[in-house]
C-alpha cells in the first residue's frame, strides 16, 4: 500500500518530520510519500496562507506519480480537503478529521492545542463541519509560531504539556490532540507530562488511510465530492505543465 | 464611495452582469468597480474550483489600485472571504452571508435555489458557519450549470421560478435567495413568479458595504482575521509581481 | 426616502439621541422620523416592560401619517418585531438583529454589552431566534439601568469600555455590539478604547433598511409574518381611535 | 390549592371549554379559577395578536383577587410567560411548556397539531426556547381557524385526526399534542383515531402546576425572572386601576 | 393511585430515605411503593454501574404485583427508562428528565449538582438525550460519593451549597437540581442556602407520574418504545424464575 | 495484536458471520478472537435487549483470557460502549462509531439502512451522543428483523438496496453504513446496488482499532471512563463466578 503525505508548507524540515511520524505507525508493506508544495508559505497561519495552501498541496499532488492507495492532507485545521477529495478517487484523509474521529474514541471530549491563538477559531469551524465540535472542550494556543514549534522542540513540548494539563483541569478535556502537524513527534511526551491520551493527527490519518484501503472504501462521488465538470481553467495547474 | 465587486469565474460576460446589477441598487455617489480574475475556471461549480478562485480573486484584488472602501465577494457559497478578510482592513462582504442575512430580515426562513445539484452542500456549509442555517428551509438546485443560467435566462427563470415555488410550498420557505452570482438581475421576475420576495445576493452584498462604510466600520483585526504575519510565501501573488 | 425609528421607552431624551445617530448615517435623501410610544414604561428592562413595549410600539406606528418606506425597531433585544411585521408591508428592522447581523461581516465572534444583568437572558433568547447566537461570544452586563447610561455617559463610557476588553479578552470577542438603544452615540469612543469594531445597533438597522427600501424589498407576507385576519379586537388600537 | 387558568382570547365560550378541561384533571382539594381577559382579540393567530394577548393576560391577572396558588396561561405557542413570571411569585405554567414537557415523558419525538399554518413558526420558536424543538417531530396545520374549532367540534375532531395520522405516519412522532387551547377536550377522540397517547396543554399545565405547588416550588427571582423594577409606566395596568 | 419508586442501588437505607421524599410530596389517595434491586451496586457512580443497574431495575420490577399506575426510576443521570418504558404501559418517569422538565418551568438556565465529578459527562448526555441541554447551564460535582452523601447530610449539605452558590454565581444558573436521588431531603436546605429553587428529582417525578396517570396518559407504543418483540432470552429474568 | 470482537446476541450464527468480515480486513499479524455472550437475546432490537446485552457483553468479555489489544463491540446502535471502556484499559470500538467516523470520511452524509423501524430512534441517540448526527442523513429500516436478514441474504440485499437507494435519491446520502453487525458481509452488493460506497461496521472497527494499538492510544481514564471505584456489588459476574 502506498499512501501519500502532503505537507501543506514549504517547510522541507516539516516535510521531514511529519514523514517520520507517519512512517512509525504505518503497518508492515505501508510505503510512505511525503511530499511538499511546489510553492505557497513556509508555514501556515490563517485563512489566507490556509486557501495558498489548499490550491499548493491540489497542485503538488496532481505531479505525483500514479499509483497511490490514499492521501493524508498534513495540514491541522486547514482549507482543501473537499478539493482534494473532487480531484481524486482514493481517499483522502485530513489530519483534523484524523484526530477528532480518532481522539473521540478514546474518551468523552478532546481538546486540540495548536500554536497561535489566530489559528483558533479556523479549527473549531472545521471541527464544526466535520460534526465534531460537540466533541472538542476547547481549542487552545501555545503562542509559538509553526516555525518555532519545529525549531525548539523543548519549549514547545513544555508549553504543550501545560495548555494541556489546562485543558484537562479547566475545561474537561479527557483527550488531547496536537493540532499543528509541525508538533508530529511530541505526543508521547505530551502524554507523559499530562497524563491523558494524546492523539497526532499525521499518524491518525496513516492509520485511518490504511483501514478505508484495506475496506477497499474510496471517496462517494455521488454528491459535494464528485469530480468537477471538464471546463476551461486558465492557469492551472499552478506550476503547469 | 468606491466598492470593488470580485467575479470569481473568469467569464467577462458574468462579471458585467453583476456589475449592472450591483450599479442599480448602489446609493448616489457609490462607484462600481466590477473585476474578473486573471486566471482560474470559467465558472466555480465545486469545491477544487472553489479553492482555485478564492485564491484567484485575492489575487486580483491586490492588483487593483487603491483607495477602495469596501470588497464585494460575487460567488455564491465560495470559499475565500475569510482570507481576503486577513489581506484588507476594508470590509469584504461574500454575497452568500449578504443574501443570507438580508433574508432574514424579511421572514422567517428563507430558501436558496441555486445551479448544480453538486453545489448545495458546499452551500449549506457555507450558511453553517455563518450562522443562519438554522433560518435556511432549503438548498435547492435548478439543474443548470452556471453559464447555461446565463446564455438562456428565460429558460433560468422558468427552472428558478418553479424550484422557488416548491421551496414556499414544500419547504416552509417564506423567502428566497438566488443561489449564484450568474443570476443577478432575475430576482424581479422570480419574484413576480414565485410571489415571496427574492433576495439577489450582489445588491444585497452592496448595500450591506455601503452600510458598513457609512458607519466607518472595518474588519476586526484582533483575532481570526487579522493581518498574515509577514513570512516567505513562493509564488505568490500568483500572476505577480 | 423616510425611515420611522421608533424608541420602545416613553423617554424623549432617549428618542432624541436615537433620532441624532440615526440620522449620522443615513444617506443623502433619507428622512428618519423618530417616535416615542404614548404610553409604557421610561426604560425598558426585562420581559413585562418588553412584553408591554411591543404592544405600545405597534400602537404608536399605527398612529404615524403614511407614506414611509420602513421601520426602525429601536430596542435592544425587545420583543415586538414579528407583530410589526404583520401589521405592515414595508420592511421592519429591529437593532438587535440589526446589529448582529452587521457585527458578523467583521469578525467570527461578537459580543453584546448592555445595561442589567437581568435582560441579557432576553437577549440570548432574541439572539437564538435570529439564529445568529452561535456567532455570539458573551453578553455582558455594565450593571447600569438604561437611564443611567443616558444621565452619566462618562461613567457609560468608561463600563462599557471596561466590559468590552473584558469581551475580547476572555470570551473571544472580535467585534462588540452595544447593547441597549440608549447607548447610541458611544460606538466611536468605545471602538477608540477596546480596540475592536464597535456596533451600534441603530445606525446599522437604518442603513439595513435603506438597503432593503433600494432593492425593493419587503416583508414576505406568505407565512408567518402574514398580515392578521379581519377579527373583532376589543380595546385596540389602545390609544385610539 | 387555587389554580388561575388564564385564557388569552376574549371569547367566554372558549374560556369555559379550558376551565372544564383543567377541572377534569384536578385533584380533590384544587380549585379553578378561569378567566378572560379584558380587551384583545376574540382568537389569537399570529404575532400582533399573541403581543396583544400577553399584556391582556397579564392586566387581567393583575385584577384578580389574591391568594392563588398558581397561573395557567392557556394559549399554545404565545408570548407572556416570562413577563407573568416577572409580575408573580407563584409558579406561571404555559400550556406550551407544560403539553412538551409532558409528551417527552410518554414518547422519543411528539408532533403538535394546531389551528393556521401561520401560526406554526410561532409555535416553532416557542419550543425552540422551551429547548424542547429537538423531540418535536412536526408541527402541522388543520387549516381551521381556533373558533372554527370551537364552532364545530366533530369537524375539528376529524381534521385533527387526519394531520395526527399524518404526523406519526409522516414524521416519526410518537405522541401528539393538541397546539391550540380552543381545542381543550378533543383529545380522547384524537387519541381513539390516531392511535397515540395525545396530550392537551391545559390538563397537562394543571398537573404541572399541582406538582410544583405541592413541592413548594415558585419561580426563580435571582436572574432573568426577578421582579421588574419600580419605574414610572404610563398607562398601565391598561383597564386600570 | 400506586406509584412505584425503584431505587438503582442495592442500599435499602437510600431507597428508605427515596421512599419518604416521594410520600411527602404524593397526594391524598397515593400510595408509592418503593423497591431496591435484588442484585447490582450498593452505590451508582459510573456506566458500568449504571448499565448493571438498569437491568437490576427492570429485573426488580417484573417482579412487583400488579396493578400500579406508574414507575419512576428514581437514579440520577441513569439509563434504564427507555427500556423500562417497552416493558410496561403505565408510564416510567426517570428522576433525571422529571428533575429537568420541572427545573425549567421556574426560571431560563439550571443547574445540576450531583456526587463525583466522573457522573457529570454522563448526566450531561442524559440531559442532551432529553432535549434540555440548552437550558442546563452546568453540572457540578461535589466530590463526595452518593454513600458519604448519605452518611454525612450536613457535610453534604454544606458541599450543595457551595456548589449551588458557584453555579449560580459563575454559571448563570437561576435554579438547582440535585443530581442524586441519594440527596432525596436536602432540597429545602439548600434552597435556603443558594437563595434559588431546587428540585429534587424524585418528588418532581412523583408529581409527573400522578399527573399522567390523573390525565390517563401512557407511554406511546407506536416507536422507539414498543414492547419488545416476542423472543427467545436466555437468562431473563436475571433472578428468575 | 489480538482483538476482541464481542457480538452482542446469543446467536452464534451470527458471530460466525462476525468473525469472518472481521478477519477479512484484519491487517498480517491481527488475530481476532469473536465471542458471543453467555445469556441474553438471540437478536437485539430495542432498548430493554439493548441494555440486557451491555451487561451481558460486559460479563462475556470478563471471562476473556488476556492479554488482547482492543476490544470492537459488534452491536450497531447498541448501549454498553462506555461501561466496557470504564472496565478496560485498553481501546473500545464500538461498530457505531466505527462506520460513523469512517463514513463522515468518505462523503458529506451518510445514511444507516437497518432492520427494524424500532430501532432507529435508538441508532439516532447514540449518534448524537457520538457528535456525528449532523452528517447523518437518514436512518432508514428494512422492516427485516435482524435473523430473518440472516436467514435469507438475498432478500436482505435486496431490500437493503432498495432503502440505501432511496437515501441517496431522496436524503441526500453520500455513503451508506450498514445498520446491523448481522449485516456483515453484504456491504460489497449493496454498494454495487446503490453505487456509493458502503461501510460496514465490523470491518471499519477492526481497522480503527488496530490503527488505535499501532499508535499505542488506550482509552483516557481522567473523566468520565476512569475505572470503576472498588464497591460491593452484588450478583456481578452474573455468570460468576
Amino acid at each position: 500500500m502506498r499512501i501519500v503525505v502532503a505537507n501543506v508548507n514549504t517547510t522541507e524540515a516539516v516535510t521531514g518530520v511529519i514523514a517520520e511520524q507517519a512512517g512509525k505507525v504505518a503497518a508492515p508493506g505501508t510505503d510512505i510519500v511525503a511530499v511538499t508544495p511546489f510553492f505557497g508559505p513556509t508555514s501556515v497561519e490563517g485563512n489566507f496562507e490556509s486557501h495558498l495552501a489548499a490550491v499548493a498541496v491540489m497542485d503538488r499532488v496532481r505531479a505525483i506519480e500514479e499509483p497511490y492507495d490514499a492521501v493524508v492532507l498534513a495540514g491541522f485545521g486547514e482549507h482543501g480537503k473537499e478539493g482534494l477529495a473532487e480531484l481524486l478517487e482514493v481517499p483522502v484523509v485530513d489530519i483534523t478529521e484524523a484526530a477528532a474521529h480518532t481522539a473521540s474514541l478514546l474518551g468523552r471530549r478532546f481538546s486540540v492545542v495548536t500554536s497561535l491563538s489566530r489559528t483558533t477559531g479556523q479549527i473549531r469551524d472545521r471541527l464544526a463541519l466535520i460534526g465534531l465540535d460537540s466533541r472538542c472542550a476547547s481549542v487552545r494556543a501555545t503562542g509559538l509560531a509553526v516555525l518555532e514549534l519545529e525549531a525548539d522542540p523543548a519549549r514547545a513540548r513544555d508549553r504543550l504539556v501545560a495548555e494541556a494539563e489546562r485543558a484537562v483541569r479547566e475545561d474537561g478535556a479527557e483527550v488531547v490532540c496536537l493540532g499543528c502537524a509541525g508538533m508530529a513527534g511530541l505526543a508521547e511526551q505530551v502524554e507523559a507530562g499530562a497524563g491523558v491520551p494524546v492523539v497526532d493527527g499525521v499518524p491518525a490519518a496513516v492509520g485511518l488511510a490504511e483501514s478505508l484501503v484495506r475496506q477497499g472504501l474510496r471517496t462517494s462521488k455521488v454528491g459535494g465530492w464528485a469530480a468537477p465538470l471538464p471546463k476551461r481553467i486558465t492557469g492551472w495547474p499552478i506550476t503547469g505543465p
